[in-house]
């Protein structure tokens, strides 16, 4: 059975890291899954599957909340996200699954924790699980293997420099 | 003038991000520089440049120390590998420069901090980039951009399971 990693914490590096092992694990030769949560719009990192074999990505979200708080689309992408994502851990086929932002997801009661703790906690599957996204909730460190915290220490957009393609998204 | 970003900290993700930072930045069309200290070994994500353009990946060191400590051919690979990177930042001629594990090559003393630090302040180069490896020093953290601690919370190390290919390597 794999593990269950969660990378949290309000630093930079956590989606950006689960791509970093997403791409090392298809280099090995292993099945990758990537499912966004909240996340909706194109990203570079999507053209990935343009270049590297075995690594799938799909989104479960619209990219931001309208007016800064979720509606019903939201909580309908979430909760379809959560089902593929049952089916994708039962099929059995991939290695490597990362649910991406899931824990953004969690913190905005989209999708229900008791249910993915289930899933996670049941699941008979050789896939490792990789959970990213801030606000990590305690019940889901409680249940995971490793857990990495990216803290930040110092970070630029304090001095007003937005966020540039190819570096931050 | 690019930045500068700091992966430091006790857990998993330092070099996992910044390979997924190599990745999102060649994918966007950047060109990106790898540089790894202490490492000699082949790795997957070598395979990188068989896959995406723009990504350059070398290496100074051999992979560990033999007997724990360093001897005069990695003090040697360092300082080679220093200057290497001094040329790479002068032709300026990447986006991005990833200078991976150099925090553990300045740890064991086989570089100079001081000698890095003035390459990187009086750089003029539009290159970002990117040190990685626990033990960052203050007097780096200081003059970087942004800076993210990979803090340790569980790791599956301490129940006995080894490093895994495709996983940690």
């Amino acid at each position: 059975m794999g593990y269950i990693h969660i990378y949290t914490g309000n630093g930079k590096g956590k989606t950006t890291a689960a791509i970093g092992l997403a791409v090392r694990a298809a280099l090995s030769g292993k099945k990758v899954y990537i499912g966004q949560f909240i996340k909706g719009k194109p990203y570079n990192e999507d053209k990935l599957v343009n270049f590297i074999n075995n690594i799938t990505i799909e989104k479960f979200g619209r990219g931001c909340f309208i007016k800064g708080k979720p509606e019903e689309e939201d909580f309908k992408l979430a909760k379809n996200g959560l089902e593929k994502v049952k089916n994708i851990i039962s099929e059995n086929i991939y290695d490597l699954i990362i649910l991406d932002e899931i824990n953004i997801a969690l913190y905005y009661c989209l999708i229900d924790l008791k249910e993915l703790i289930k899933l996670l906690k049941f699941k008979n599957s050789k896939a490792d699980i990789v959970l990213t996204g801030r606000y990590a909730p305690a019940e889901l460190i409680d249940i995971a293997d490793l857990v990495t915290e990216m803290k930040e220490i110092k970070h630029y957009y304090y001095n007003n420099i937005n966020a540039r393609e190819g570096i931050e998204y």
